[in-house]
């Protein structure tokens, strides 16, 4: 019976297993459930859903405020949560929640993000899964945010989630009576607009600098960076079958056929 | 006129700008359009849609035979088609190409995959884009699948395709009358029956390292990985819109409001 036993969830990240969001999350999950945590050993951002093939990974045991806390790896997000399952873990955890990320993961940003990589990958390895973040990049406060991953990973336990997919949620930087509401939302279509510094080191050897930030071009609220910006919580439901079946229709009557 | 002018091609990869898959694809890619290469200076297989944002990016001309090949980036290969289309390259190209991998990118694999994650960021960036893969680990023979590929780039520079739809082909490795054809296909449902080996370094300290392959669970032709294992060519449109749009239907009846 799940409802007396305690539930087992299984905390990772990509900003690193000392940064401020896993401990907010740690803090509020500790009260539905037996936490296990297990994320990167440094700054992950943007890794996608990288994972280590052609390098050993080693785990240390991590200690905040003089106590064990969780292991520590030298590896993706996605990694972390595949040693998990596989190697550190005696039993297959109930849940996978990864965050709580510093910064927006809406719209393009869903591709890059090592936040959600963790809990796609927690999904394909049948477990059900949440993505955790707060949309700032300012000096954030994890409070509200970690309260509702809780309340949402004790509905996820109650109600499961269909086989291949998983939660992406972005909450606002606001304090709970400044949100307007909860809104599940479509990934959005807006794009970064890059450019590149093109900068000269100490040396006068070249290099380039990533900038620029998301366009924003969804102003619907069924959209989630349009749903955050509007001070809505966010939660997208997303898969990893990345199929076009609009255009696995269409191509059909391309005849491919003829190219061999 | 496109059909006087020669096209303009982005050819990129992540088994390294020293790979001899890239040499093949633009050997035949030259035949219809002038090229540009830009590809990551060393091998980033499984380094999924990861941008580099907190570090410099440097690139390098490389040379092949004596004389300019393509600049040669310290990065992923998303970065490659950002640093390229932003910085490096004086016009948008016409098309991007990605490949050819050595080593299948069908079914779970597409998601981890360096080389469809160069062709995503020419779509996101607007550019019709095809991510090629040759079937094996074994010693490789690109010939056909450079072939495939050219004949195939063709095909989508008179088509095009649509916004957001790239195209992830999968070529056997078989001479071209061993191929039995061309199918328009799905990502596949195959995931990876992961272990980890532990082992000890010559200093006894642990480490783990990833092992394991593709579980094949898909018998029918109509997925990208049962096509190649059966002798067919497989090209699967797919999109990063990655919404579940079956679950945000159904999750509206959750009352996710009542989580505030």
């Amino acid at each position: 019976m799940k409802s007396k036993k305690k539930y087992h969830i299984l905390v990772c990240n990509d900003d690193g297993i000392d940064a401020p969001g896993i401990y907010a999350l740690v803090q509020e999950l500790k009260k539905i459930g037996t936490i296990s945590v297990v994320a990167p050993d440094k700054q992950q951002s943007a890794v996608g859903h990288a994972i280590t093939m052609n390098y050993p990974l080693r785990v240390k045991e991590f200690k905040k405020d003089g106590k064990f806390f969780g292991y520590a790896v030298q590896g993706t997000p996605a990694d972390c949560v595949k040693l998990a399952t596989r190697a550190i873990l005696k039993h297959q955890p109930d849940l996978v929640v990864s965050g709580i990320n510093h910064g927006s993961n809406t719209a393009i940003s869903v591709i890059y993000s090592g936040t959600v990589s963790a809990a796609t990958e927690g999904t394909v390895l049948g477990i059900p899964s949440i993505a955790v973040s707060l949309t700032t990049y300012a000096p954030p406060d994890f409070r509200y945010a970690a309260q509702f991953a809780r309340k949402l990973a004790s509905m996820v336990l109650k109600k499961g989630l269909p086989a291949g997919t998983l939660l992406n949620v972005n909450v606002p930087p606001l304090k709970k009576n400044e949100i307007k509401g909860i809104l599940v939302t479509r990934q959005g279509k807006a794009v970064w607009n890059d450019t590149f510094d093109h900068r000269r080191d100490p040396n006068n050897r070249e290099y380039f600098w990533l900038t620029g930030g998301l366009e924003d071009v969804d102003t619907d609220l069924e959209f989630d960076e349009a749903a955050v910006r509007n001070q809505y919580v966010s939660i997208t439901p997303i898969h990893y079958d990345l199929t076009d079946y609009k255009m696995f229709d269409a191509m059909k009557k391309w005849g491919v056929e003829k190219l061999r």
